[in-house]
């Protein structure tokens, strides 16, 4: 057995752990973690120089963070503090659309554009496009040709990912959020709706995981990028 | 107590049972009866003059059906045998739009087809206008604008009822059908997100009840024409 | 392209967003926004004249509203900010009447009552009708005798819809409640039961969605209205 | 520790193994098993002058019993063949009344019926007495009056318990019934329904579980005739 | 229609309804009223000497009532406020023998042990009988064997009543807890073990349902009682 | 309103339906339509010169369409039948890389693959991987390296897309499948660990749903192929 | 990267992958294969005198296999078919008990016992030792006392493993099965049951898996047997 | 009968209720208790020198038993409060490995450490070995091979025991947590992939069950430990 095993593991070239991560920030997820456990996890990862993504922090666990690193930005909507790594993330080929459709799904949506910020993105949004009133999605006909990945995010009956994935030919990614009422069940409602989308090719991720989605979105841009 | 309890029943005056009835045949629900029970039902009304509706029949219950009476109305997509009173049934007020959202819940439309007929309503129909081709029912415009009530027969994301509560302001009422791949649990995955349409005042029914729509809908269209 | 792309949309005569709702509040669903953000809109839509209804408003976003304007009706059972638009709702045809099982019902009834009428619509009310002890919901005759639209309100058992559906011809509209021990599911056990009603022709809505039913019952006296 | 330990068990009195089933057939669950497994059986419990219950037996299975037991009684709908012991059964005080809400109820309700029968119980019967048609039911006055227990069968909506346990001040045992239409949920919307009854008192046994309601029902009435 | 409907139902001489309930509390349940609203009720009720039982009360609302009614007699542990009518309840006939399998149950028990003896019952208790110890359940010999109705108050996997159901041939109430590690599912774990009871004859109350449990002991003794 | 509405549709030069479908087979989806109907369908599609993919089809469906189209592939595992349109597909960039976790996950695999080269793609394959042997899935580390999407189809733990999604950078669909013991709920319990992925950026299709996996991918490819 | 990697894999020296595997029979899952697979699988292993055991095989597949491998040994109840290995699997320590709580649970035991045996255990069996009729169980006392691991199957209420496992202090593997009426959802309820055991330390496997129960006692057996 | 029933028991040498306890600490759960119960029940139990282990206690809760008995042992992670009892436990045979997928699943594991070692077990610990990293449990060798047993703690997708299950021939105990975005339902996402592992001989607990899962491990130890 070699000293360092990982050097020998078939997949050691597949990885390439450090020099994929270069650029990109450490993501620390709040929940289960104090105020205190989390900047000291973002003091030893700002020491390198890594930068990091604290995702789903409440106002105290963000404002312990924001007071420590003044130079984070943090988002009340997002519930995110993001510090950016000394070197920055290589960028995505394009735009990653993030369009939601209402007004609760914003956090959700936010949380999807700071996340695909922080890994290198350009990001456009669309708001408040649902399907019950479609002159809505049907104006964003110029942001839509614009994209190269569209993410989704809607709450209820889930319904937008499906005209999306009938407007569009590049990726769509739907993200379902815990909004809605009585039997919306938080979220899975929207989710078997969109999992079972009738455009064909719409992908989906877990309810609420706008950061699940902008990582999806962000191996797609970064693939392109890689390749070109 | 009176001879006839009925008689003094405070609700007596309400449920007409005569006369509310008349003209409309009698519902035979197949399933759990066999083909000589089924006949022998639809003899014993036939000789009253009263007509029936059987649903949900095989092809042998068809088949028996049509049969016994040469002049009943079979439908083999929907399932059903008919046949009309000697009275007709009150004409509803208005037009009843059935719309589909694919081809495979032509089979559930078709029940609600029939059994709005029956009940004495005029029926338009829209095939195949699901939402990942918008296209299809923006060109329905001159349908939906001179519906009484749309009856919208969708399964998979269960979408396009939300659609349609968009563009019309009469009754909508949503059927999901049991139909798709995997997770949709058999018209669950729709009927949850009908139940969480994003349009307001959209109403469900039950999975592939094609009946319980054209009954719901025949209820408005009938207490209008009592009105005028 | 043409410069305003709504004017050319195939269901732009369908719609007819800007006549369609003249008259009606615009509604402003209050979870998931604060007592500022509903303050502000409310005051964008108050400086045109339009009035507006504010659904799940808690006490304090009630207050928000109240201490801006005074003319507004507040309503805690309900939960519900009304400001009338200057110009009425136009009248719907008949009554509707919004029955309940239990007083627990009481409050998803109550926001159907207000969304009712802020959309001009004639309200009747019966309480505690519950089906286990039937002379309460047969004492209703002249009650349901006069009804153009049921709207049934019921929790735990979900059994009254049934019962109300074989005693009138008139449309049945569902709302299950989140009311019940144990395994009721917060309300899917009788959503469940009002799904498979043994009184054809019922619809129903999603469960405490009292503003849903209303909505549904307005369009179909709405429609009636237009009609004659 | 004694030779025959369950001589020396604490509930040996209770139990009276052999003394409580003195009278009674023994049950034999026919699913799983071959029809020769099953008349082995049988042979087995006659050659005893036991008697013996076979329930949930198909077509095949009934005649097999039927054709070796030529004094047996064979039920179709209700799915048992039935051999009476040599000493009958004592007999339960007073009437078990069975009420069914539709047609599709019956199969279980007569296993119910033949079950309670096979236990030493009168039996009274009253068919088809939905509440969709609530005259039914109230018609049903004087078998109400005569029950010592009700066993209320129903599929669909699962509301009948809730009134007949309105009705009546003696017990009430609710069998859902795998009867509907979509989501049913073979019948678990009943079955909820049932459990959240919002008639005081009733108890639930699991889906299509006749024989368990009326063994249910015969623990009720043996008690009262062992008191008497 | 007669003045007073209620006389000429066909049922009117089952419920008697006034005669039945004489000598019972009314029962008020508590969620979802303000003690303000409990204590007017029960003021009402009091004043016809007619005595009440509010279920589900918090310290809150047991504290309003207790200090209002100083005779009434709250239990904190049943969440339960109680006050004697003036006639007393008639007597059922036998003990109701409420037994738990675990600490957890023991407030679940005590509601139906306060309902029990409300109706007029005479109650016996058994402690922390869980089939996990055996022995315990086996020491309840003589307990078991006194016993008219069983009601067996079990969480977590709900075994209890089909080792009761096995011991007594009297009739065996389970009433599931919603006490539980993880996958319990707030008590549906043990409410599917109870009704799928390998004992013949259990029947089932909902989650936590003390009260209910009761309700349908006290309609067994108490029939047993009229008749004798 | 325009002559020709979908010509003034905002959104029509995003679809460019035609364009974009050019070289692309038509999908029919089998289930629900018989042999016949697919086979003038197919005729249709093939007199245009357009080719065709269908889908779910049994081998009666299957031999339908061999039969009159010999030019035809058809594949007995994937359930599919194609014909090449006149006008190949445009190629997709890079090779989709779709692996299995066992023997069982195969036909959905080979759904996707068929899919995937209609549309144009180079596809490899990596069998039977599952994460119980990891040293399967380490040894294709030359296959994940040379891969530009990777699509996961596995049932039963759903575990393999968690280790995939660890191992490369390029985006990861999974496709549960619907195979395995007892509680795998069709296919559920391997949905719902993939939602869950431990990796971040898997995204989820159907279960067993190869095709939608593979248009997913095929979107990627072709979004890219297109900017280069 | 070494030319073999599984040589170099940190957990090379754990798997042992020949080594461990060493005496074991190969298992082949039937399922989904064809009789001619099986059988040409088969013999692939039988010509290294490896050995196998196939599971989940039915008549035509168990017919198959014996025909071509007259010395294998096949099992109707267990549905396996088992050919021993040259060299014999390494004997576990001491006796695995395996125990059913009803006739109905034996296909499920008979499968656990072939595993367990060809997997070179000692094998002890108990039939229909329900909850219902304690005494049973009870009269165990002498197979319980010698087993070092107890194999509890059981269907319905899933009780029994929370019996057994208070009288004994070695491990305890609940399978549940999917035996039952009505809400028993296919062996559901036996599992929630089974996770919830009020007797701590019981493990449970998925629904009807006697085969993973066995690998699951033969682990605990052979450590030990290694440790010796 | 005799006068100790628990005597004469056939089961009354299995269960050796007091000397299989000698040594072991009484477990308390806390839910549902005040602090003062606890302590009561504690300081009744430290009486006589048995000592005791409670579970599930929160801050409050702990602090009380901590001021009360200062020579136990409190773990805010693992919400348990302990003290040894006079006589301490016998010890069990091996180690018992305790490893976590991600930090949010370490106050599950503590529970199970803390328990493991109450119960006179060695315990070992691996964290964060997640298998999206999959160099982080290769890199575990050393600790696998020297496991007697291994405690495999994960939420999310629950796939860190397949993993193991192929990388070790001992016992592997599943526990899944309540960890997770959106659909992981409290646990039950882990916990179908759990049952569902394609790691033939997984067993499983509930979910967040670290004291089950201990429970389990340490009557293997000790009848490892008996034997020897």
């Amino acid at each position: 057995m070699s000293a360092d095993p990982t050097e020998a593991l078939p997949f050691a070239t597949i990885d390439h752990h450090r020099a994929l991560r270069q650029g990109y920030p450490e993501v620390v997820y709040a929940p289960g973690k104090t105020a205190e456990q989390i900047v000291a996890i973002a003091e030893r990862l700002a020491a390198h120089g890594e930068g990091f993504l604290v995702t789903r922090a409440d106002a105290e666990r963000r404002a312990a963070v924001a007071a420590r690193f003044p130079a984070s930005e943090v988002d009340a909507s997002a519930r995110t503090a993001y510090l950016a790594p000394d070197r920055p993330a290589p960028p995505g080929q394009g735009t990653i659309l993030i369009v939601t459709a209402g007004t609760s799904d914003g956090s959700v949506a936010d949380e999807a554009a700071v996340t695909a910020r922080a890994l290198g993105n350009t990001v456009a949004r669309a708001h408040d496009v649902g399907v019950a009133g479609l002159h809505r999605i049907l104006e964003q006909g110029s942001a839509l040709r614009s994209a190269s990945v569209v993410i989704v995010v809607a709450g209820m009956d889930g319904a937008l990912p499906s005209v999306v994935g009938g407007l569009v030919a590049v990726p769509v990614i739907a993200v379902p959020t815990s909004v809605g009422y009585g039997a919306s069940f938080g979220g899975v409602a929207a989710l078997l709706a969109m999992l079972n989308s009738c455009a064909a090719g719409v992908t989906v991720v877990n309810v609420d995981n706008g950061f699940g989605a902008a990582v999806a979105a962000s191996r797609i841009t970064h693939w392109y990028a890689q390749k070109t």
